[in-house]
């Protein structure tokens, strides 16, 4: 029997860089096994810290990196990133320098809907869903272990929805005046009420505006990829008692089609085991990191 | 070299069923080789007619049905479906009737999705996804030649749209005021016109408003799956020039948005390889119960 191989992992965000390595998920996830540098504005500067801290934890049998985008997952890069410096910023060869073994990059997204599916709340599931309510919105879907990816990777934050009577608030998407990001994301939020998520008063009624928006997308996911578990993460969705809500919504707007209720007198109801909060938390992209390095040395890269 | 199996398979619709038997496809596409029964009131009435035809055609190795619903996949029923008589219907005990080999029974969209994706215009996409416009809208999605089924098959005709401005259409749709087949299934057109879609006039304005709902929905299909290859049938999309004008849409509410934009000045556009026309026409079900069997005796069933 052969060692496990020991391989790097990047969580790669807007703001930091969570950089890990490990032979097992357990080592990862050890602190004296990681490293966070600050995202910053030269990333050959940012690189330079990434690339020291692993080259004193020693080599690496591969490397898994869930990055910010938008990504040519072809290419190895980021692309027509709206942050200032890294447009055109390539994984591919920067992993070049770490180690001689695959790179498995994608997005952070669809990397924390795999590490979802390996060790979280998603485990099991035929198919996934993964989405994440922060600055903007995001999702991503695995089926049995593989990442969904056609043409392009979803972009389920841009779903167009029917906007509530009256509501007349901006869209914060460039593009679309109604869809699911520029509606009801943190930053859609924040233009909303003047004030962060996280500081919105716990009986301010953009709670509930915020509820049924999310609860009207989380419909629509389930209407068209039909999983059998839909994870709903992200910051906003710290919020005490907003994923019940959501699901409330969600059912209201399917109103028993296919079996999807609403919610019961007692408050449970059929979106309770379908739509449930992440298992790793702010772990997951990290988590996703690694497996996907770990699968990309099986040969079995569950993206691409 | 053994023989290769001889398969027998029903495209069972609403008004008819189409049963065929053949070793290949092309034998199985032979007039002489098929048989059309109209589906009754009477199940067993229907049925008879149906066991008659394969009797009479010699023994199959394997049944593949590709069946009007709902159905119960794991039971091999029809179940809660509103045709009179057909509640409950057992696929499975009656395949028993036919071969002592394996039944593959999926819907009639998924198995259209499926033969269009093996021999029709959705060949070799990652991604596949087919959508029919008829009474109803219905959609299903194939992935690297599996059908997609999580906690059940996809309802992509109740994904809710928001309505055009001043629109005030009834829905067809019993659960949904305002989902996708409510407002611009065939059904949906009679009810909004008075008169079915074959008979509209050419230049009657309710095409546009068709188009723009199409487009709609297929954008958000597009942003949610990530098709590489979109396939739009169905008895409504007959209408010349309703393809061409719902990639205008979709393409006006993505908006440019993950380079896919508005139709350019000469009529071309990034839509044009990515939402088309069925290759197969009528014949997809009928090809896709095919499939279903073959695929069934390989032990690799599509589905399920």
């Amino acid at each position: 029997m052969t060692a496990r191989p020991r391989v790097g992992a990047i969580e790669a965000g807007g703001t930091k860089m969570v950089c890990g390595v490990g032979r097992t998920l357990e080592e990862l996830l050890d602190p004296s096994s990681q490293a966070v540098v600050p995202t910053g504005p030269d990333p050959r500067a940012t690189w330079a810290e990434v690339r020291d801290f692993f080259v004193g934890a020693g080599p690496v049998d591969a490397l898994g990196v869930a990055s910010f985008g938008p990504l040519d997952l072809d290419a190895g890069t980021i692309v027509s990133t709206p942050k200032a410096g890294w447009d055109g910023f390539s994984w591919r060869e920067r992993a070049r320098e770490l180690t001689g073994g695959p790179l498995v990059l994608d997005s952070d997204v669809d990397a924390a809907a795999l590490a979802e599916w390996h060790h979280g709340a998603a485990r099991g599931a035929a198919v996934a869903v993964y989405v994440t309510v922060g600055t903007g919105i995001g999702g991503g879907c695995v089926l049995d272990g593989r990442v969904l990816r056609g043409r392009r990777h979803p972009e389920m934050g841009h779903l167009r929805l029917r906007r509530r009577p009256g509501d007349e608030a901006a869209s914060t998407c460039p593009y679309h005046d109604d869809c699911w990001e520029g509606l009801a994301s943190g930053e859609a939020m924040r233009r909303r009420h003047g004030s962060r998520a996280e500081e919105l008063p716990a009986d301010h009624p953009g709670w509930a505006v915020e509820a049924d928006y999310l609860g009207l997308g989380v419909a629509d996911l389930l209407v068209t990829l039909a999983p059998d578990r839909l994870v709903l993460g992200g910051g906003v969705l710290a919020h005490p008692g907003l994923l019940e809500d959501v699901r409330r919504h969600a059912g209201a707007h399917l109103n028993g089609y296919a079996g999807l209720g609403r919610t019961g007198e007692g408050g449970t109801g059929p979106l309770d085991d379908l739509v449930v909060a992440p298992g790793l938390g702010s772990r997951a992209g990290l988590v996703g990191a690694f497996e996907l390095a770990v699968r990309g040395l099986d040969g079995s890269p569950p993206t691409g």
